[in-house]
């Protein structure tokens, strides 16, 4: 949600410019402050920063993308599996990548494609793996074997226009070695069925790119963390779609709610979420309610789009405040990262974020944006001070000390 | 002194609603921020947040509050020394904690009651063990040998209408295990002698709660730190009653100072504390001047009584200021933790700070208060950083690099 100044907004940021009473609401009646996710400069992945904000050192505790992929698409990832995020792609006769997105290919047809890569077979027989497509475009690939490491690297050049990259071990061990050999193998296995599928066939008849090669990207292990209900005695659940920040969650301990409309697209169902987060709140000490929507607007450099994504959001949280008993609930917002539309990129520029409650030690600021948010009572702060903070609000944290 | 916007303070805190002149000019002339005394919501005990306030990092090197409570009751504590902090309690024949505090005794009954502990043997020759009361209430038990631990559990179970909490070994060492037998045999020991005390016959028949059981509670050794004497080279001394507190500073390396009418409750002699203070800077680079009075009045959940206790510790200030050469002078004024009226409890909320003296480069604040102290010029810093800060002013701070 958060941004920079862009020049179509006459140098002003999306939230500077939305329409968004409820978040100005909240920043007034409550303390506000300026968040770095990760570290001042450091632009973090949507992973890294909920894993942060939901208060671990992500330096500490951070092992890869791959495994909240697989588990916020309900996979029980074990200890010893390697997982990856995937990519259906569009490449020409030279594996150069066309499109990382194959056309955003549609679900149905992802579906297919995915089912047909589950009975290929590797050459080494004590490895399995487990494939399957999410939303859209996005796959997960889970490796399961005793040998395996997360020390590869990514096919998915990150670019359109260059070769598929090569898979190479990143460190001197024969697990690295032998996980990127099972990788490349898995890769050309996939794209030779992918190649002469019937769905693609259709797709190219209809004028669509082919979904013809996987992309892996993100290798990573289950990180080793306490979860949040064991660090603060609280019962705390999630309403996410989106399978990185569904596997964060999990992986934090927090049980994971499915509401019927929320798509983790613009065209999401922003009430439904709402309802579900209070509802939930009902049952759980801690609701935490993520939308993907700005941050899918701002990747498209769509400015206007974002501007709208907000004031959705901003009736979302008009719903909440109605709905919630403010006497005894507090209410934080923030965003998890700055993505700027000028730039389309996740960038390492703090996030506001305002909390209201009782007791809380209001502030002065009025407004709910970058840069009103850097005069609150909060001052500037990293994301792993923030579950602390509310939670030291519930009476939650532990004295350290007597 | 710090707290939270109270209710029955028309949602200000006792800073921002007492009458505190001399604060407040502190404030205004010198340069002001807001300090997490451990971090960002984190409650912090008193020890810990004094020995962080005098710079230390606390998650490196705090070792339990036992040690503390021994050293500033001026026990010479050894490096293989387990102690713990003690209350004389009320229990009834099934050892239901019945009085937490034996109805806050008298020192002189608690005197008597402790001679008495003395003389009790233990079964296991080479242990020593060494018991004294401290204020009311409070005492102290060290035990002295080769094979101790401190990681043995509570018997103190922290609320009344509960049996007395089983000593257990926290880890798999034989030192632990043999440690909890120990202070499970002391405990018996203890409770033999005080059952058929006169004290408590005497105590009986007065209408008064027997003090017939000793609960143990915060098992800590020396803390292996360098003391701030040898760190920044300066003579340091402190004004404070509570043996937590002395203790801390006792192991900073500071000098403890005793001062008569100095009570470490409300009715203490602030004035006389002062003028200990002044006098003691004329031989000190440092004196740490610390009051327990606002911290007591906020677990009474008393808002009026700490209102007051602000405008004492107000007065005490002006006589600083009148007193010292503020040509050469600084005067750092800070809380060591929040402790709010409204929830009785040591809070993760940060405190403000203020700091006079020449050279500072003050900020427009005008008010030293929670709320006021944010918008200065230090912003928000951890209370590891204090001490550091001043140690800079007065000079004292080796360069790092070249």
């Amino acid at each position: 949600m958060a941004d920079r100044p862009l020049k179509e907004l006459g140098w002003k940021t999306p939230l500077e410019v939305a329409d968004k009473s409820s978040m100005d609401h909240l920043a007034s009646v409550g303390i506000c402050g300026i968040i770095d996710p990760i570290a001042p400069g450091i632009p973090p992945g949507s992973d890294t920063a909920t894993l942060a904000l939901l208060g671990y050192d992500v330096f500490k505790v951070y092992t890869g993308r791959g495994s909240f992929e697989a588990l916020g698409w309900g996979f029980e990832v074990s200890e010893n599996d390697v997982c990856f995020r995937c990519n259906f792609a569009t490449v020409d006769e030279n594996l150069k990548v066309l499109d990382r997105r194959a056309g955003r290919i549609a679900d149905a047809d992802a579906s297919r494609l995915a089912e047909s890569l589950r009975n290929i077979r590797l050459s080494k027989g004590d490895i399995e793996f487990f494939f399957t497509n999410t939303i859209q475009h996005r796959a997960v690939l889970v490796l399961r074997g005793l040998k395996l490491s997360p020390a590869v690297s990514d096919s998915d050049p990150g670019m359109e226009g260059v070769k598929v990259a090569e898979i190479k071990p990143l460190d001197n061990s024969q697990e690295a070695k032998f996980t990127a050999e099972i990788l490349s193998e898995l890769a050309q296995k996939f794209h030779e069925v992918l190649e002469k599928h019937p769905v693609n066939k259709e797709r190219v008849a209809r004028g669509q790119p082919p979904a013809n090669f996987i992309l892996f990207r993100g290798a990573g292990t289950l990180p080793k963390i306490k979860p949040i209900s064991e660090l603060y005695g609280v019962k705390a659940s999630c309403v996410a779609v989106t399978a990185l920040i569904r596997g964060v969650c999990k992986t934090a301990g927090m049980q994971l709610l499915n509401v019927k409309g929320a798509t983790g697209t613009p065209q999401t169902d922003y009430i439904a979420k709402a309802k579900a987060a209070v509802e939930a709140l009902e049952t759980n000490d801690f609701v935490m309610l993520h939308v993907k929507a700005p941050d899918v607007a701002s990747h498209d450099g769509n400015a206007k789009k974002k501007v709208e994504v907000i004031e959705k959001i901003d009736k979302m949280l008009a719903y909440i405040l109605n709905k919630v008993d403010l006497g005894e609930t507090y209410v934080a917002l923030t965003a998890d990262h700055t993505t700027s539309c000028a730039t389309r990129n996740h960038e390492g520029d703090p996030v506001p974020l305002a909390i209201m409650g009782p007791y809380v030690r209001s502030d002065d600021v009025e407004e709910f944006s970058e840069r009103a948010c850097v005069k609150g009572g909060l001052g500037r702060l990293r994301g792993k001070h923030v579950t602390p903070i509310l939670m030291n609000l519930l009476g939650k944290v532990k004295k350290f000390g007597a």
